[in-house]
């Protein structure tokens, strides 16, 4: 049985996970269609709680909320009551009482999501929260990895980059070993979180060994204010080690992908050539964003139960 | 006959107010069914015009056009080229010339949804105007007593707060007494306008006294701007003079409700412990927010006429 | 045949453009009745991509694309990740990836929407660029024409003020001369491009002249950073030498039309009391774009093919 909320990848197992995978395959043919749009959810409300701005995440959950035919409505924080001091807590509440169906919270704080999910009748997707989880974008990697290769069992994943700080990371780590895949990691020491192989990852300093043999090249977006100097001496220095391009690449599998969440620092993590290389997997983990949202709002919307804790 | 749009319960008799929490109450269990929509309002087009923002307002009056399968669009200031200096009238002007069915309006003027709806053909719903009303506030509230407690009439409802510098207050001062509440206002003497007495309602400046047998207690959102020494010595003072709680709650009938519009700002007007008192009326208040804007809308909405002095 | 994209009026040939105000008049009948929906864009994805603030159009392409029971999708800038550097060209292949079936686009920037058409699947509609071009507001212009006038061939029209920064005045000179009028500019020497001339327009400096014998007068937003002086000595000047008034307007036709594309600088270009005449076309204007931009919608949405230098 899938538990209420969507609060990670470490709380579900591979059964959950394979699931999933399995409803977001039907629901892609919909975007193939003339008229992209099924009655699924017909007069269920979603809501997109989002206290950190996002372009990818929050549209793609509500085109995937429209096409399954619910009423989506957008709450970002910048255009709220929340510059009146209200807590974060009392907002979700309040949207939790217009009976939604579902409440997708991104929050820059890692275990928000949680602390509201505690709180509400409403199921909560957490659609990413600090460098805590970002469950939909491991998601829909696993979607994009097992339609590239047709499997994910015995696959090696290269992770490369700022893994200390990213969701994206941690939530891959979960999702690609539940489900059968070694999973490495490559960083400069300073990205590294202190005791990440407990999660069972083998840990590189060199790019060139983690990627020997790699079937997936993850590169994870590296937000520039950590290029200043605390974490790596310079950009050029972070784009030469550890950024991937066409010559590092070649010590990964001939046939080996290469993914990124997006959107691209070019030149910095992954190489212009590459991030524009067509037929690209970038786009391809957008499309499919739209597709495992459906997928997860269709499977978690709208069970509605009482909780111990809960107001309603 | 109700009138054509809604500014204020000051302009509403009794009948059309009964009129509205009776439709309110039809719609509440559309909000109880797993395909929460009605296709009441289908292909109207219904404007939220926010120029303060708003948390709960704005997201209730969007759920309710929704589920009343209305077309809804948003249109807050901020997002917009009334940064450009283009006046609020010409604004709604526009809007009201791409044929729109109802135009909900929200201002930090008193006075300005008027203007508005004196120019416009499109219904005009006041989503709260500065000091002035709030309408749809004042009948969820009234809606949620009515539920509660079986009746209005005859009931004795205690105000307590910022009353000069509230719309909920106004809005439910003319409210309650129209539907046959006698209603109390208690604040402290700076914080109650001049002459409030000539609206029938009694002022005391002691809570206490003020709560002696009452079965509702409408406790008003504070600005923490109006806590900083004009309105009353300090925050702590007021909390302990007016600041709702358990003690002080006793005066009052022991069946007593406690209301407050939210957000509550906790442990200042409400106490911890009856802001998170379980089953709360406070979330009630909520989600009938939802059925009674639902009702307001489909009363409202559609009315379109040529009216004197209007463009269209 | 049409093309893929509508980025300007000077692509478009005479038989396209009848063709685009054909179906805008069918559209307007849907305006006119109570449930203003068709289901013609049911289960299609339009976006409106705006790096712009705007009231009028935004809105006007979000009812327009309700109307056609599309599921519409706003994504402006100001919200976005954008403020993380995220270049534009990447958000809207981020979009088009997926599925979006036409992608509304304004920019500051001439030329942006035509280098994101280059690269994307879906449609673009140029909103507004610049001071390049905005079809969709000549179209409804000359849609307004069409009806007040009953034809457009042989058509004196007269625009009046900052052409060299006006979008709208290209996108008009192109479209009212395709269709057969005659088209003259009145402005200030330092606000007429260098070259207009080009274009087929006369040149006016002297406005009395401009508008003899003129059916259409098609007043333009000036824009108050460009009264300070460096383009005309103060607003009062231009007021006197270009504003349109009952004065002036007695020497273009008895029977010609004022237009303005909104929002009016009252008492600038256009002075008070024609700014409120009524019937105004100004209105008129706001009420057939939307019935234009339902036209535009229907004929260009859905039209999704690989092209050459596009990711998808």
């Amino acid at each position: 049985m899938m538990g209420r909320d969507l609060l990670g990848i470490e709380d579900l197992d591979r059964e959950h996970i394979e699931r999933i995978l399995e409803t977001a395959k039907h629901m892609q043919e919909v975007g193939r269609r003339d008229v992209k749009k099924v009655p699924t959810l017909r007069g269920r409300t979603i809501i997109n709680l989002f206290f950190e701005p996002s372009t990818r995440t929050r549209t793609s959950f509500e085109i995937a909320g429209k096409r399954l035919s619910a009423d989506v409505v957008n709450f970002s924080a910048s255009s709220s009551s929340l510059t009146k001091a209200e807590t974060i807590l009392d907002t979700a509440k309040t949207l939790d009482a217009m009976d939604a169906d579902a409440v997708v919270v991104r929050h820059k704080v890692a275990g928000v999501p949680k602390r509201i999910a505690d709180a509400l009748a409403a199921p909560v997707i957490n659609a990413g929260d600090g460098a805590h989880e970002h469950p939909t974008q491991a998601l829909l990697d696993l979607l994009t990895v097992w339609e590239e290769k047709g499997r994910v069992d015995g696959l090696s994943v290269t992770i490369v980059g700022d893994v200390l700080h990213s969701r994206v990371a941690r939530s891959n780590i979960y999702g690609f070993q539940k489900l059968g895949a070694e999973v490495r990691v490559a960083a400069p020491p300073t990205m590294i979180p202190a005791g990440v192989e407990s999660l069972g990852v083998k840990v590189f300093t060199s790019l060139r060994e983690a990627l020997d043999g790699a079937d997936v090249v993850m590169v994870l977006r590296i937000q520039h204010e950590r290029l200043q100097g605390a974490y790596v001496p310079s950009i050029r220095e972070y784009a030469a080690t550890f950024g991937v391009d066409r010559a590092k690449l070649r010590f990964a599998k001939d046939d080996a992908i290469v993914m990124h969440p997006g959107p691209i620092n070019r030149g910095v993590e992954l190489s212009h050539d590459l991030a524009d290389r067509r037929p690209g997997v970038v786009l391809d983990q957008v499309r499919n964003g739209v597709a495992l949202r459906m997928a997860v709002l269709y499977l978690y919307a709208g069970r509605r139960d009482p909780r111990p804790g809960g107001d309603a």
